[in-house]
């Protein structure tokens, strides 16, 4: 189509391009269902701009000339299209969908997606039986506080975190042989938002991020969206496998070291003493942060475990992260974060960024039963009711697993560690299980390495006690079937 | 230090680095201060491995023999430091800080930083006077809830947000002409995680971010932190300068256009219908997405604005944020993200990621106030009590402010851009202020240009009536001095 415009005209040259193309219809020069330039390519060709296009096009698809239709271009209407109201122009029923042509920085996001499955038998999710939270006391605070301080509604928190929490905190934290001030707290949206700060912060594309193999599968997807290489260190029963990672840092050097050092998701195991000042060691030699995550050290269920990380080191190496949302409230989100230094500072300045700052209503919830008697309250029936979870769920997996099963039985926390025949692949059986109800983490979700797996995850803090007895029976059953049809199927001769 | 292992021995390497040292410094071989070689380096130089290096400094410092000293090295202990116990070792006092050398990605953090200052007249913090929230009808709707359902303190909300909540919002969004379902909202942590959701997944380093000029400081932030480019775009009376944005689009192709159509932050200002459609023209035809921030369409003062650019654009380019927290609960932090297709799914999967989903608790909080009638009662009241404090602000303005000052009219929303003589740096005058226990935010956080600026924006809605009359009329005078000084500033010759 070759158009010409003049710019000695008086006329508008938008207009003069209206007009070019309405002569060139009219005069059927132009046929009906014929494909126009794009914008870009016409404001090219005749040396106009962009906008002077897109205004002609515009009043030539107002007044019935043309139609627009997203991911093809822009045509001469036809006389059916002619009758179609411009509302509707093709939607979600387009084969050409522009959106899929969107790249995003979103390289993986597994954990939240199997989040998604629910079940009867809910072996999935390491949270706890509401059943077991003080919900009827924080009710009757909440109600108190909120009588007090109504305007606690209509107020921000600092970016922070609310300061009397951060006050009690310090004490919290005192009887775990944490020293810190309130100024080295900071509040945050559940331990998950913890992990995504400091990946954010301090890491970025190639730098090296140190896990555990296994490990928890939403941290694994925080340093993907990095950018970060992720290089797994296996864990036994002691741990991280320190040897290991040493071993590894004579050829790379690692900016971030993230380890749960007690009761480990997902195996339940403590790292040894020994291990954690020989962790802190190296990552004083080669100047890198260790980011702690302890969900459960509160939830021990023979002996108390060793000191965190955190009260090992004057340096300043090490990130805390204690959760609090699931022992107390899953409902309030409330996560806190220890550092110092520089380091903090820079936390403190992208939680601004990220959200301005946690609800205040959630950090006042929570902060009436953290005082400390009524938290030791608390924290010692919530230990009693999960340890008789847990060693009836052993007891009954020693009765009922077919052979070939085992497990580590996990000295804290809330997570049970399955081990099944090598050749089992635990995402298939995820999928068999949906037939029994019950749904559980599969071990390839906890790797960061894309590879088949045996190992699951079994969470037995959510269903009561008759439901956890009854689910763990029909687990059994389920891997028995399920082992018998794997076995059957590779017994049957390639014909 | 040359030092020799025998592999053929039946000593520990470990062992045999540890006597080799000790050796060399009870024969003064090695005197008391000298640095010894880093793990790394000796580990190299003896060809054995890190850890076998580390163990033997460990059990040298243990027994006494060397000590480290962060960010300096490992040195043959003196003897004055022979009675310096371990736990002593420099913290704060080092000059030298590791942390410091630890690079990071946040490369500005302005908003929240201006956020730290308080004082007595607030004209900084676009929030509204509490006493104008409905808090004690909050207070007796949570107290009914969670009297009714307290297992809501000890439930995980879904990722995507409370189910009830979204259904009631697809109602409040049908006010405003925005057709969606509750699959395609999402409930974020505020508006500011909404764009820092939007930013994290489809920005990243050297993308066209397209923003007004000025805009909301926070998001600039985050479109800093992920590494784009920003193209400002000018706004005039009517909105933003679309014309300017198509002639930048024949040069460069945006991936997302922030705008705050109406009552932009910070003039006030709403963009024309005419300008909403050629924007989503732009959008359309170079295939990039707008981020639509809308915190203050409800709080217009003379005519209802035109409809959001989400109600006109049947394609699915618009990301829609409507700010609830600030008309609402502050306290709560309850923002809402509307979006189609797979842009849509791809940020509900990484808010999976950022916190795993928003606190159950403030989203119940919220959700008896947006039934519609009483929505509705309450918005009026804030419209009316607000137009009143905008009315009075304007009065004292125009009464009591030296010659060479203007502002806009907002005819929505809670700001008011103030311009101040060319000459004056509203950054210098903010610091000024602060004899006058004045606050506000100057212009230059506004921009994504490093430059001085003569704007700043106060926000009308914190104080109630009687400190805001005081405080404008305070700003007045302050203005009229820190003119006049800086006037007799720049009269005195340079000698």
């Amino acid at each position: 189509m070759q158009i010409k415009v003049n710019r000695q005209l008086p006329v508008p040259l938008a207009k003069q391009i209206y007009q070019a193309i309405v002569d060139r219809i009219q005069s059927e020069l132009l046929e009906e269902g014929t494909r126009l330039p794009s914008v870009r390519a016409l404001a090219k060709q005749i040396h106009v701009s962009f906008m002077t296009v897109v205004q002609a096009y515009d009043a030539l698809e107002e007044d019935g000339y043309i139609i627009r239709i997203q991911g093809k271009g822009t045509f001469v209407r036809t006389k059916a299209a002619d009758t179609t109201p411009k509302k509707e122009l093709p939607k979600k029923e387009s084969p050409f969908d522009w959106q899929l042509s969107v790249p995003d920085y979103l390289p993986r996001a597994q954990f939240s997606r199997y989040h998604q499955v629910s079940a009867r038998y809910e072996f999935f999710s390491s949270t706890i039986d509401p059943g077991l939270l003080p919900n009827r006391y924080l009710e009757k605070e909440i109600q108190r506080i909120l009588a007090e301080e109504p305007r606690i509604l209509s107020t921000y928190s600092d970016v922070q975190g609310d300061l009397p929490l951060r006050q009690e905190l310090t004490v919290y934290l005192r009887d775990k042989q944490i020293q810190v001030t309130p100024e080295e707290i900071l509040i945050t949206n559940g331990t998950q938002q913890g992990i995504d700060l400091v990946a954010r912060t301090f890491v970025g594309p190639g730098d090296i991020v140190i896990t555990e193999a296994p490990t928890y599968p939403a941290a694994i997807d925080v340093f993907r969206w990095r950018g970060a290489t992720i290089l797994p260190v296996p864990v036994d029963k002691d741990g991280m496998r320190v040897d290991m990672l040493a071993a590894l840092c004579e050829k790379y050097k690692p900016k971030l070291i993230y380890t749960m050092p007690t009761f480990h998701n997902p195996t339940g195991t403590v790292m040894s003493i020994e291990r954690r000042r020989q962790l802190l060691d190296i990552a004083y030699e080669t100047q890198s942060i260790i980011l702690e995550d302890d969900p459960w050290s509160e939830i021990y269920y023979e002996n108390k475990p060793p000191s965190s990380l955190k009260s090992m080191d004057p340096l300043g190496h090490v990130i805390y992260l204690k959760g609090l949302s699931k022992i107390l409230a899953p409902g309030c989100r409330i996560g806190v974060l220890v550092a110092s230094g520089t380091i903090f500072h820079r936390l403190v300045a992208a939680k601004g960024n990220m959200d301005l700052g946690s609800p205040l209503l959630t950090q006042k919830a929570v902060l009436p039963l953290l005082y400390s008697e009524r938290m030791r309250n608390h924290v010692k029936k919530l230990r009693i009711a999960l340890q008789l979870r847990r060693d009836m769920m052993i007891e009954l997996l020693a009765k009922h697993m077919p052979e070939g099963i085992s497990w580590l039985t996990p000295r804290g926390g809330v997570n049970l560690w399955l081990s099944l025949p090598p050749h089992v692949d635990t995402e298939d059986f995820l999928m068999y299980a949906s037939n029994y109800q019950l749904t559980f983490l599969p071990g390839a979700a906890c790797y960061p390495i894309e590879s088949k797996h045996h190992f699951l995850r079994l969470s037995f803090s959510f269903m009561n006690e008759p439901l956890l007895a009854e689910g763990v029976k029909e687990l059994c059953r389920a891997t028995a079937a399920f082992i018998e049809a794997t076995v059957t199927y590779r017994k049957t001769p390639v014909v």
